[in-house]
């Protein structure tokens, strides 16, 4: 969201559009929402409702324009309050479709670039498919903006869908009524206007309660686009203008990061006038504060899918390189990871050198200094090699570092810095890949950092196997171990995405961007509940015999009612002792940029309820020449076996 | 199933196949089932196993050849009992997946049709993993043969998944134990393995209790493809031969509708041999009673999708209303209400000719004979007109026929029958769209056939407003109501050809078959519970400027765990006064043949747990150029609006 559209300001139906445009104009907002038609124009034919008909229904589109400009852009239509498709009364239900259909399309005559809707019951079915209808068969490009209540207060709600109390959880008429909150209306229209989901934007009433976190990250996980704010909302500071409360303040940084515009609704409250609540919206949108690097490095790439990279078959680019390099935790945890290690193996060297075992007296802290062997597996431009020699000076132990690389495009740049960089010191560039090696000696300690998104998906258990008959008995990996974690992910957005991935053109990819892992920085979504862990893998590999195949079963208790439209993946290693690097929500690498999570889709939604346990099985499976994951769910119902044999998603050895 | 194949005999492994084979041949029967691998061979390398190395795992596949000719055909493999992958011990898990492996792919080299394995756990994904990994990667064709228990008595359960008796239904815990059937974990393997679901059958043993109707029920609605019969099911008759109890002849009786195989299990228990087994089940196969004129006209279309006819759009074939016309209910229901309301109609206008009113005595049930005017909307080749002839005579009423029809090439047929048959008749054909028609007098009574598999579906309402003008104010039109129903159902078969039926050359049509109803003869079906009223008609339509758009909203409280493919859709049509055509399955009009189920499909099955309520809304939407329905459920969880817009299925107007 630029700045310049941020802010929004609703009026009500007024003849004199443009002067009210411009006066809105004047005080800086970017847009204004007003209704198509005159608010007592909707003339049911209905015993109680009076006749409007005097009453003009609504502009010319001859209005619309401003200095011989048209400011269409601008205005956001809102459709009249009073139509109620959904009524159980059918001539209000009848009159209210027609309406309807009226409006819509005198809004997309105008080309309005968004439709305003005000959601006011907990089932919308009706509504659902004459959008949907709407949408399916309307050429031009429109938004509906579905407005409804962030929450409702347990006292606001009539007595009948209020929780007495003593009903138990489990009970499903309880459930159903207790419940019932705005999401939940949301979720149903959504689920049925689903053919239609890229036309639908949420807008929510912030309340001046707010709700709990749990209400708050739901939302965060749908496609909001636009924020109410009631100018009663706003407090006012010690020099007399408007201020929001800090909750609130929070709440919209919270919601900036959805790229979210506001609007301003009811009367103005401040001397200054509408301006002043313009003024401070756009300030707090400019203090947001410095996004983090994690959020820098990632501008651009939200929500979207890509592709998880496969550097054992393809070679990795410059550009590639060059943004991992850049990581500001990465190399430093290698660097002080190979240091511990370094000072472990020498003080275990010098130890088994003298007969009668440890003498820490004698030997002290500075152990004493036999060459350590280092092979760096998967050297890239080299960054490892540098920490390697980092923390071999830093630990005083002298080292001789083997520098393997398969890429011959990343050998050019190697062999440049040997010839100018490493001249001189005890490096070797070795060119071939890692599990074909031909080496004159075994190292003491292997450095790789083959890990991806999910850990073990860029085949680091394969390739560091190939290359253990070349370390030590002895010796140590780092890194020493990895885990791979899943969470059950709610994004209508991600979904939304995989929908339409699936290539039109060639019929092979049919749906098989649901059987697909993707890499995804994930952004306007919900992590369900707390990752569990999945897959380990150990360097050196205890019994080189056993399979690198795993299977594993994940059980997450739901808190909430929600909707699983996936699996987030995620990853810690030990590189050695107490150095990690993780991806895992908790725990995250301070600073650390080179991974976004990893996901796995489902074709079809999961409905979970509060309480009902989410089931999923995975697996890693192992042929010849692939890798591939599989994954299915049991509970709360079962679904198919994604990916199985790896007929969508393979990763190649 | 043709008898030739029909009943085939168990056998233990024996390294003497071949004379096997001979032995169960010359009893008679078509197949035999054997094990692939010695029964002791599988040699799990765990200690409570002992090492039976010295066994012959298999035979060479040298064996299976009889006279020169291979006998693979005939075989089925029956994968060894001890084969447990989803055993908790990771031991035998990783040794039975291995001799899984060894198993199935033996059975492919040699080319046996199907092969066949026990179901004993309640959750099988491994399993279900194991065996869709193998059949999407294997391109010799096989099917799997998933044999389990009709049902287990609950007694037989161990205590723990027993029924306790006082936990409440609602009870998610209980649920879980209580219900789990064989069918349960069929449910779950084929949902987890549904992307091979075309390669899974289900072998049913018969028990000597049989279970409920209700689990008889849901078995039919599933892809059985054979049944294990154990000889100790069969007693003795006065005779000394075998026969199966009443019951159980009941039982082969229905499922032999889904053409069967039957597997003859254990030890010879007759003098006779097995032969009289085998001569028996032929015997009750042969003797399964005629199938009926429904079964008979329907012979070959089971279970297929039709695309519904649209005789408005599309002129019909002459082979169309040749199959029509041989519907022995239909026409003579038509005859009697046209009597009747010429009855009727007469009666009516001698009383109005009396000015005072209704004199019984003076009437009598022999009207006098003022002429009826009738016209037959949509004549096709002239069925109509004979009724109408009939009728007249029988109720001894002159009568003048206009004869309707738009189909160019049924006018020739029309003109033909005109000059011959109805010769010096007052009949009088008019060729055009009885939606504009141009006639020198209004009718006394309307006879039309338009009605389609769901009703209104070939557009009778439309068609019937349209000539309406044409109908005298106190007119009677035949039929003069109709009305539709649906019902949930399951039919795993119906599913899968809807999935198939996605045309993969033709990417416009990608998932259109989830949004298209379909004709369907229904066989490997369950109808989960009593259809319920949808949309009505009513002709002559009291006030001609009401739409014909319908909304309607059904719940449907499922009294058994089921999964929902789809609605199946019937019809009632009251043609006059008492003289009905249905379709509803409780109410079928006898021997009627012209009309199947309408089914509308879902594009994911739906789970739905006993006392839980289905609700499901559908439009009958209606523009200037289409009619179309759009369906979508709310309960339990929503689904998207299936042909939003008419996206995927418009009818023409």
């Amino acid at each position: 969201m630029s700045a310049k559209a941020l802010v929004g300001i609703d009026l009500v139906f007024a003849g004199e559009l443009v002067s009210q445009y411009s006066s809105a104009c004047d005080s800086g907002f970017a847009f204004i929402a007003t209704h198509l038609f005159h608010p007592k124009s909707n003339v049911f034919s209905h015993p109680s409702i009076p006749d409007f008909s005097s009453i003009p229904s609504t502009r010319s589109d001859l209005v619309f324009q401003k200095d011989g400009k048209s400011i269409v852009r601008s205005i956001v239509g809102k459709v009249s309050a009073n139509i109620d498709v959904d009524s159980t009364d059918s001539v209000i239900q009848a009159s209210s479709e027609l309406a309807l259909q009226k409006e819509l399309s005198w809004a997309v005559h105008l080309g309005l670039p968004a439709i305003s809707l005000q959601l006011t019951r907990p089932n919308n079915i009706r509504l659902a498919r004459l959008l949907t209808n709407f949408i399916r068969t309307e050429y031009n490009p429109v938004k509906l903006w579905i407005t409804l209540p962030m929450w409702i207060e347990k006292n606001e709600l009539p007595e009948s869908t209020a929780n007495d109390g003593d009903t138990p959880p489990s009970s499903k008429q309880s459930r159903s009524t207790v419940d019932d909150t705005p999401w939940h209306w949301w979720m149903r229209l959504s689920t049925l206007a689903s053919d239609i989901s890229d036309a639908l934007g949420v807008v929510l009433e912030v309340p001046s309660n707010l709700p709990d976190e749990s209400v708050i990250a739901r939302w965060l996980s749908e496609p909001v686009v636009c924020l109410r704010l009631r100018t009663d909302l706003f407090l006012t500071n010690s020099k007399g203008f408007p201020v929001l409360p800090r909750s609130h303040q929070h709440l919209l940084r919270r919601f900036f990061k959805l790229n979210v515009q506001l609007l301003l609704v009811g009367a103005c409250r401040h001397d200054q006038g509408f301006v002043c609540y313009q003024k401070y919206l756009m300030w707090l949108w400019k203090n947001q504060g410095e996004p983090d690097i994690y959020e820098q490095q990632s501008k651009g790439f939200e929500d979207q899918l890509q592709e998880p990279l496969q550097p054992l078959r393809d070679n990795l680019s410059s550009t590639t390189y060059s943004i991992f390099e850049m990581d500001p935790y990465k190399y430093d945890a290698y660097e002080k990871a190979i240091y511990l290690a370094l000072v472990h193996r020498a003080r275990k060297t010098s130890e088994s050198a003298l007969p009668n075992g440890p003498t820490p007296e004698v030997v002290g802290d500075k152990p004493t200094s036999v060459c350590q062997v280092i092979m760096v597996l998967g050297a890239g431009r080299g960054p490892l090699v540098n920490a390697a020699l980092n923390a071999s000076e830093k630990a005083a132990c002298p080292v001789r570092i083997y520098v393997v690389e398969k890429n011959p495009n990343a050998l050019f740049t190697l062999q440049d810095r040997m010839t100018h960089e490493w001249r001189g010191l005890d490096v070797h560039l070795v060119s071939g890949d890692m599990r074909q090696l031909n080496m004159p000696e075994k190292a003491d300690i292997f450095v790789s950092e083959l890990l991806g998104s999910f850990g073990d998906n860029e085949l680091s258990p394969e390739c560091l196997d190939g290359a253990q008959p070349y370390l030590k008995a002895d010796g140590i990996s780092i890194p020493s171990s990895y885990t791979s974690y899943v969470a059950p992910l709610q994004s209508l957005q991600f979904h939304n995405e995989t929908k339409r991935s699936r290539d039109p053109t060639s019929c092979s990819r049919i749906n098989s961007a649901h059987d697909t892992p993707f890499v995804v920085r994930l952004t306007n979504c919900q992590i369900l509940s707390e990752p569990q862990p999945v897959f380990t893998f150990v360097h050196p590999k205890p019994d080189p015999r056993e399979s690198n195949s795993r299977f594993a079963t994940c059980t997450f208790l739901m808190e909430h009612d929600a909707v699983v439209h996936g699996l987030a993946g995620y990853f810690e290693a030990t590189l050695f002792g107490d150095v990690t690097l993780s991806t895992h929500p908790r725990r995250h690498s301070p600073q650390m940029v080179s991974w976004f999570p990893f996901v796995f889709p489902v074709d079809h939604p999961i409905f979970v309820h509060s309480g009902e346990r989410l089931t999923v099985s995975m697996w890693r499976a192992v042929s010849s020449r692939h890798v591939w994951y599989e994954w299915a769910f049991t509970e709360p119902r079962p679904t198919r076996i994604f990916n199985s044999a790896g007929h969508a998603n393979k990763i190649s050895l």
